[in-house]
């Protein structure tokens, strides 16, 4: 009956993330950091490098993925789309700033220390995809979602996920047959742009349809249920367009912001987001390895020194993209921002890895720049921001 | 990254279930029925032997046995222990008679038909325990969960469980062995019933603790994070202490009913039991296998007929059960809210397979059983409800 998941394991892993993620959050609040951050320790805590608690299994990873989903939609229906619309200029121009800096500077210290063009490309690339699902809910803590610093962080971290999507059709291709393959990476990009698109010129007029059919009925909890089916459906279509799940969920959002039941909507997805986001900060978190960053062990050392100098240029590259932005903004805010990598990042480390495009000593090193940077960005976050939040 | 779980697959089946839940369940409602009956329904097509949207997957089966956890919590946290224990005598007499009288008319059914032992112990024992998931879903849905009757039922199949697994025990011992083992049998009803009163003895001190510690905080979310972290323990035990997950629920819901806290705790739960509780009922429904139901196939029939037969045993059995219930109650109501078979023998029949005790032509009429119950106690508990309510 199990049907390869042991559900035993994952209540107890779904209860200890839930807990060490309130606990160690309450003890950032406390100390005056975002809560998020204590959610990511506590899930380096309970993971399988030190506590064990929460594995990385089939289970965990599911309902992970269902709260960054869920997370991304809640932060689309409090997002409008017109004031996003509006800071689209801004906003591509910190995303493509800040993909180009961070991948020619990753690419420029490979080549530096001797690593061969592939290698090389693997580690800029690795290092250019904003993490959308740390930046939102950091946003959404601070309380900033909502200023222009907020938007244009939003739409950037938006276009960023899709030029990422490109990026990695272009990797992946020339790591597999070894070439560059435009007709790829323009396929990948039309199509996830093309999705984002539809999605919202479709998403807007059946968002209305499907809130005005259900509007009228009293089966218990329909409204939610729909709002989330379609969020969900949304999500697998992005997925199926070569885009990511949590761009299809954030179009969704975006799409019933603009019906009348938004605030009825909200006010049921946020118990969930509650319960499932935690478990993906978690997950994040537990998939830091503690053991290779122990710098008393020679062997690690190497790794760590390429992982310092990588997360500099990390840091840096999103940092000053910030101020490819114009208007009255505060742009070191934006920068900082775009700081995080996420997932993204660790499927172009993995890919490069299964496919020996990286040695695993500077895949190491990939993971430590990942992890670094979205470490740090939570705390950053609340010391730039804006005086008017 | 994927650790087995195929994402996409598991959203577009998801979402699937929900749209389809929705659907059926307002269109059960329409024709006077209870909207569960339809969510049953939409799983039958949807299931894997009509339309094949929702797999029998381990991501889907996952999130449905989040959603049947959740659902038995609600219905803890919105259950008053004292009126429950109030009724503890009708409900233990129920139990055991709802027990009693279908394994016996199961057992006498296969033995007149010329079954072996063994195999009429494995077809009473797979008719003896009622799904709490259904019956609590129904109540619910006719606002009877607070009459005498409704927590009769409740009482009783909170008992049937335990007891269940109980049976469960001695016949999976005699199918492995092939003898009659008392002090397993003994050993899982002594730690089921422990298990309830540790968890309600400790649950209650421990719940009031909790919402004490976590009521002074202001981290987003942590009130519903913690009680449903605190679900999820309680039934992770349940498992531990060879009892069922649902029980544990169950027991960590009246724990907490009696905080201060109750109403938000429900409030906060409501919805996030609106979006996966129904994949439980939809993975109920697509578990049924359509082609094995119709008459005109020949290889199909003594499978139904027998099928028909125990059903007609399992429904009677239950039902009389009521009648074992005392004081001024509508015992035909009683009786139908115990008739829904579930999970437990879904259970028992998959291990009679297992173990060849059960030819496979037997273990299809008990599935048929299973189901038959399961689908016709809504409309009957519809028909039969104290007019009170």
């Amino acid at each position: 009956m199990d049907h390869g998941i042991d559900l035993g394991a994952v209540l107890l892993a779904f209860a200890s993330a839930l807990v060490g993620a309130k606990l160690f959050g309450s003890l950032a609040e406390r100390v005056g950091q975002p809560a998020v951050l204590g959610e990511l320790l506590a899930g380096v805590i309970l993971g399988p490098s030190v506590l064990g608690l929460v594995p990385l299994s089939g289970g965990i990873f599911l309902l992970a993925e269902i709260g960054v989903i869920l997370l991304l939609f809640e932060v689309g229906l409090e997002t409008d789309l017109e004031e996003l619309l509006r800071v689209g200029g801004p906003a591509l121009a910190v995303a493509v700033t800040g993909m180009a800096l961070p991948f020619g500077g990753g690419f420029a210290v490979a080549r530096l220390l001797g690593y061969g063009p592939l290698t090389s490309v693997f580690v800029g690339a690795a290092l250019t995809a904003t993490s959308i699902g740390i930046t939102a809910r950091v946003l959404s803590e601070l309380g900033v979602l909502k200023t222009r610093e907020g938007q244009i962080i939003l739409g950037a971290a938006v276009i960023d996920d899709v030029l990422g999507l490109v990026v990695l059709a272009i990797v992946s291709a020339v790591a597999e047959k070894g070439e560059l393959s435009a007709a790829g990476a323009l396929r990948t990009g039309v199509f996830s742009t093309l999705f984002l698109v539809v999605a919202l010129g479709a998403g807007i007029p059946l968002g209305r349809w499907l809130v005005n059919l259900v509007g009228a009925s009293r089966v218990r909890g329909i409204l939610v249920a729909s709002a989330v089916a379609f969020a969900l459906l949304v999500a697998w279509g992005a997925r199926k367009a070569e885009s990511a799940p949590i761009v299809g969920a954030f179009a969704a959002g975006l799409a019933l912001a603009r019906t009348n039941r938004r605030h009825d909507i909200d006010h049921a997805v946020k118990p969930i987001v509650d319960i499932f986001a935690p478990v993906f900060f978690v997950y994040v978190g537990a998939e830091v390895d503690v053991r290779l960053l122990n710098p008393a062990v020679a062997a690690n050392r190497p790794a760590l020194l390429l992982g310092i100098e990588l997360t500099v240029v990390g840091l840096l590259g999103k940092f000053l993209a910030g101020f490819a932005a114009w208007g009255k903004v505060r742009r070191a805010f934006i920068g900082a921002g775009m700081v995080p990598r996420g997932e993204v990042g660790l499927i172009f480390a993995s890919m490069g890895l299964a496919t020996k495009a990286l040695p695993e000593g500077v895949f190491v090193a990939v993971l430590v720049a990942v992890f670094a940077t979205t470490f740090v960005t939570p705390p950053l976050l609340k010391l730039l921001r804006p005086s008017a939040a």
